[in-house]
Order: C-alpha cells, then sequence, then structure tokens
C-alpha cells in the first residue's frame, strides 16, 4: 500500500502529530475534524459555507443515503462528489454505528448483519462485502469496514465475541476491496471496549490485514474517560506511524486534545452543528444557551474573540430573538459559529504542533461543558 | 419636502420608469423589489448571502417586532439598523396589514384599531400617532401610516368609509410625524379597492396632506386584475411625478410588470421566499415543484438560464433529495435561488428601461403560474 500520510510534525512531549492525508480529492492537514453531513449536506450549511469556515473532509452516512434516495439514485448520478457537489474529501461510514443505534430487530451472524429499517420496517441484510459494496457505489475517498459492538454496559464475553466478528468482517471487506478497481480508500475499525487485551487484540489482527487508516469505534459510549484516553495510550505504539488513525465520534474539545496527545489525527461529531440547532454555542469562555433571557439585550458578540461571520456582525440579542423565533437564519448562523469554533481549534492545535507548543494550549482547553 | 426620488429614464410607450430612491442607508435603484423580513431577517438567508443576491431594501413587520422581541428591546439596542446589523435601507410597514389579516377581535373607530394580539389574545389599542411612534422607535428609512381597508369582497359603502378613516389617520400620521425629529421619512397609503371614485378621493387626499411616497394598499386581495390595472392606470396621472409609488404585497412577475408599466416603482411580497420553502420554484420557463418525483434522477439545474449560487452548482436531484429529508439547507439554496429570480428580474427590468426595450421585456414575460 502506497504511503498516503506523512508526518509533518511531532510534539516533543507526547504523541501529538501533524500531518498531510492524500486522497483521490486533495490533502487533509490532520488533526483534522470532519464535519458531519449525514444526509449529504452539513445541516443548515450551503457548501459556500462550509468551505469558507475550513472544512475539507466530510463524513456521509452511508446508512442514510442508501435508504433515501438510494445507493441506485447517486451512483446514477455519479457518486457522492457529483451528486452533492462537495469536491473535497468524502469520507463515508459502513452504517454499523446507524444500525446499532437507530435500527430495531438487529441479527447478528458471522455472515453478516440483518436489521429492519428505522423508517419502514423493511428488513435488510448487510454483509462486509455489501457494505464495501455499496460504499464504492457512493465513492466515496474513504470508506469503512462493516464493524460490529455491544452497546454499553457490555461484557467482557459480548466484547470478545465482537472483536472476533469485527475482525472476521474486516478480512472480508479487505478481500471484497481488493476485487475491486477503486481510487478508494479502505479503514479498518478496532473493537474492544476499553478491555485492552482484546483492543490490542482487535489491533493486531486488523494490522496483520492491513489497511490504508485505522480507526477506534466503540469508545466514547458510556466508558469512563480515563479508560477510554488508556486505550489509545496503548494502542498508540501499537499502530504504524505512518497510518493515519480516527477517533470515531468523539467531539468534545478537552477530549479531543487528549487523544490528539496519543496520536489521533482524525475525528468527527455532530456535537458543533448539533448543538447550534438547539441554541447551545461554544465559545473561548465556555458554553452558552442563547435562549436565555439574560442575552434579551446584550448587544456583545457570542465570544469576543471570535472572528466568524456571525461574531462578526450579529449580536447575543439579535441571535436569541431569531432563535426564539425559530428563523432558519438561527440554525444558520449558529452552526457557522460553532464550526468555525471547532475548525479554528483544530486549526490551532495542528499550529501549535508544528510551532512546538501543544504542550500550552493542551493546558488552555476549557471544557465546552463549562457553562459562561 | 426635498426631493428624494428621481427618475433617471422613461420608458416612451408606458409610464414606466427608472429612477434612485434617496434613503438615510443609501440609494436604492427603482423599479425595486423588497424582499420581506417579518421578523428583522429574509426567511433562510444570512445578510451576506442576501447582499450578494443584490437586495437592498428590505421590509420588515412592525407589528411582529414590536410583539417580540419588542419595541423598547429593538430601541435599546439603537433601532432596527443595529439590531438586524442590515446595512442597506428598511421599511417599516405600520402593521395594519397583520392586524387585519392575523388578528382576532379587530374594532376600528375614528380613534383608531383595537385588537387581540395573535399571540396571547393581549388587548392592544393602535392610533395613527402611536403607529408613527412605534415606527419611529425601530427608526426605519421609510415609515407607513396606518391605514384601514375591509377584507374582499367588500360592499362600497366599507370602501367608502374605509377611504374617510385612512384619510384621517393619515393626517394625524403626518402631524405626528412632524413633530418628531427623524431622518425617517413617511410614506401615505391610499385605499378605495378599484372603485376608483374612492381611489381617486383617497389619492387626492392624501397629495392634499402631502408625503415622501405613496403606496397602493388594499389591491390583490382578491378583486380581478384587470380591475387593479386600471385603478393604477388611472392612479399613475393623479401621482406626482417626483414622488416614489409603491404597490404593496403584490408579487407575481406577470403581475409587477405591468404595474411597472403604470408607473410603480418599489414592491415587496413573499412569495419568492415563501414558494421557495415550500419547494415550488420559479425559472425562465416557468414554475417548479422540486418535489416531483421525476427530478429524483435529474442532473440538470432548477434553470439552465440561471447564474445564481444554487443553479450553478446543484442539480435537481439533491435539491429534490434535500427538500424530502427536510435539511435547512434546502430551504436555503431555494430562497436563493428564488429571490435571485426575482431580483434579477428587476435588475432587467430597470436594464430595459434604461434601454429603451421595456416593450419588449413586458411582451415576453412567462407567468409565474405556469408549470414547466
Amino acid at each position: 500500500m502506497s504511503p498516503l500520510f506523512r508526518t509533518t510534525a511531532r510534539d516533543p512531549d507526547s504523541s501529538a502529530r501533524a500531518g498531510l492525508l492524500e486522497t483521490p480529492h486533495g490533502v487533509v492537514e490532520t488533526p483534522a475534524f470532519m464535519p458531519v453531513a449525514s444526509q449529504g449536506t452539513v445541516k443548515a450549511l450551503t457548501h459556500a459555507q462550509l468551505e469558507s469556515l475550513g472544512a475539507r473532509m466530510i463524513l456521509c452516512n452511508s446508512y442514510h443515503l442508501s435508504l433515501r434516495p438510494g445507493v441506485e439514485t447517486i451512483e446514477a448520478l455519479g457518486g457522492l462528489h457529483a451528486f452533492t457537489s462537495w469536491p473535497s474529501p468524502i469520507l463515508t461510514d459502513s452504517g454499523g454505528f446507524q444500525i446499532y443505534s437507530l435500527s430495531p430487530l438487529v441479527r447478528v451472524s458471522d455472515e453478516g448483519v440483518s436489521f429492519a429499517s428505522h423508517l419502514d420496517g423493511t428488513r435488510v441484510f448487510l454483509t462486509p462485502e455489501s457494505a464495501v459494496d455499496l460504499q464504492l457505489r457512493l465513492a466515496p475517498d474513504i470508506l469503512m469496514c462493516l464493524d460490529y459492538f455491544p452497546s454499553f454496559p457490555y461484557s467482557v464475553e459480548a466484547m470478545k465475541e465482537a472483536v472476533r466478528v469485527t475482525t472476521l468482517w474486516a478480512r472480508r471487506s479487505r478481500d471484497r476491496f481488493e476485487t475491486r478497481e477503486s481510487p478508494s480508500r479502505l479503514w479498518g475499525i478496532c473493537q474492544g471496549g476499553v478491555h485492552w487485551d482484546l483492543r490490542r487484540r482487535s489491533i493486531e489482527e486488523l494490522l496483520e490485514i492491513g489497511f490504508s487508516g485505522y480507526a477506534y469505534g466503540g469508545l466514547g459510549i458510556g466508558e469512563p474517560k480515563t479508560h477510554l484516553f488508556e486505550t489509545l495510550e496503548k494502542g498508540d505504539p501499537l499502530l504504524p506511524r505512518d497510518a493515519p488513525r480516527y477517533l470515531m465520534g468523539m467531539g468534545y474539545v478537552e477530549d479531543i486534545v487528549e487523544a490528539v496527545a496519543r496520536g489521533v489525527d482524525l475525528f468527527d461529531c455532530v456535537l458543533p452543528t448539533r448543538n447550534a440547532r438547539n441554541g447551545t454555542l461554544f465559545t473561548s469562555r465556555g458554553r452558552l444557551a442563547i435562549k436565555n433571557a439574560r442575552y434579551a439585550r446584550d448587544p456583545r458578540p457570542l465570544d469576543e474573540a471570535c472572528g466568524c461571520y456571525t461574531c462578526r456582525h450579529f449580536s447575543r440579542a439579535y441571535l436569541r430573538h431569531l432563535f426564539e423565533r425559530q428563523e432558519i437564519s438561527s440554525a444558520v448562523l449558529n452552526t457557522i459559529h460553532n464550526l468555525h469554533f471547532y475548525l479554528d481549534f483544530f486549526r490551532r492545535i495542528r499550529q501549535s504542533i508544528k510551532s512546538n507548543s501543544f504542550g500550552s494550549l493542551r493546558e488552555c482547553i476549557i471544557s465546552v461543558n463549562d457553562t459562561i
């Protein structure tokens, strides 16, 4: 496998690294945050707004898109890039997470996973092979193996079984992928929860199969944060230095910076976009609930330290008014702000690694759970 | 009253004219279309998007804004321009239209209008004087007199009474306005339906009082279009040439061009923005309902002749998908398209008057009610 990822700077005091991830649709500077575009659009934003915020790679959900408008439609229109007109890299997930979290009547066997569509109950059977095929028809830059994990809390036995199935499926995914001609890249997902012996086994088995990138799956679903960080810390030396690592679905900035310190390069989360629509805004001084009555006549921007379009033009009073009136522009302006906050945070992470100041950035993180 | 409007070109074959309307927040080229920003935002768009579409003057509803967030809040924040951050001209209506169309228990007397808030039933009493005061606290560029009209169909007697009350209120509005120091301008509204004797009386009485601009009110509410155009045609020579004329609430392009031909300079309507959110798109070949199944795999833009952001980047298939998924970006992209259609239409009207080709533009209008 040709090298598609190279490290350009390393933090001397942690495993944080800055890198360049090559994809068919361009290079992504890492550590990187992928805004979530479940339906092929980052909710509330135009692509132009998203690009001007500095977003590069976005995440699309193959589960949602294959149900509606359907993989046939997207394939007929030339794949996800042609369909959505997003010009930069796209990563698709395998659909596993949505199946386990949204679908009723999920049945997992060695063969694959059977589930009822959350829309109309139609029975669907997905195998590792069909998950690869389906994603290749969507034609993303990066596709993910179908994996399996039990819901939290889980027994060690259940997790052991999940790792066995995940490895079996990863091998079959890789085998299927190898039979296809595609510029896309297939990444593997390790499981094992926070049981190090299981997580290690999962990583080692994935490495033996060999992927272009490696994702940590099944983390951040309820287990203690210290166990999570310990898992990343132990996983770091096992994973090859020249492969990108992706921590799926983790979104709190205080966790992200700790994951970066443990060698993680790629993140995605609905937190900035979903919270924006709910009126929860991230600022350099903590979290702000715009519906709060005390902002009704507040002429200040959301964050006086922020340079986003929303903060350069609009007061908390106006943003509160738009939120209260359920104006569409409330969702738009709040999403611009929250995504700017995240993408700017990642720019600062990358810059700090390059300028040997990641350690001090790490010390100054304000939890997004603090309220101003 | 200093001249605030000057004609820069006239169509030789009709009363169509191109002009410049001066306001405290800049010059508006006429004929002009005002996007409706009831709550201080054009629904679904950021101001940046609105400006890049070429919008200049927008219309805010003093009825909605005075109920929420309240005139005290907007005044405390420095008026509508400071509150909304809209840098260009703003016109406010008096609230009359919303009172007569939204509020229950409306009682009109010579003194003023009493109504129940459509939100919580709170009894509100508005006089011509308080409507002026309220709007001046919002500090728009142009404010409108409180007027009165009966709902359609109406008796001649009811309309006669409406004209009497409207004139009475117009005089009191003007008197109150004269006692205030403000860079804003007060415009009068004539009533009379399509009864020419009543409409003429209303216009003549308004002219006697004297305003910076004149609006036709109570038209386009159900009366036959031929009667409406006849009213505008007869009103045209009565109204001073150096005053702008505003036809309130009329939105179909085929009507707009006929109104322009009868000397009207200014328009507003929710049609392009509301229809956009409902998935009805205006194109150079007629109206298009994006939810239609036949667009599911249609790779073409909404309108091949359109240069808007939406048409330059997105297919009907993608726009249908966004509409079906009720994505916020569906409302955004559709609104960009429909407002571009309207604002571009007005640019073409102005250009045609300047280049002596208004007649041929007028002949080529495709009804927006035609479906492609």
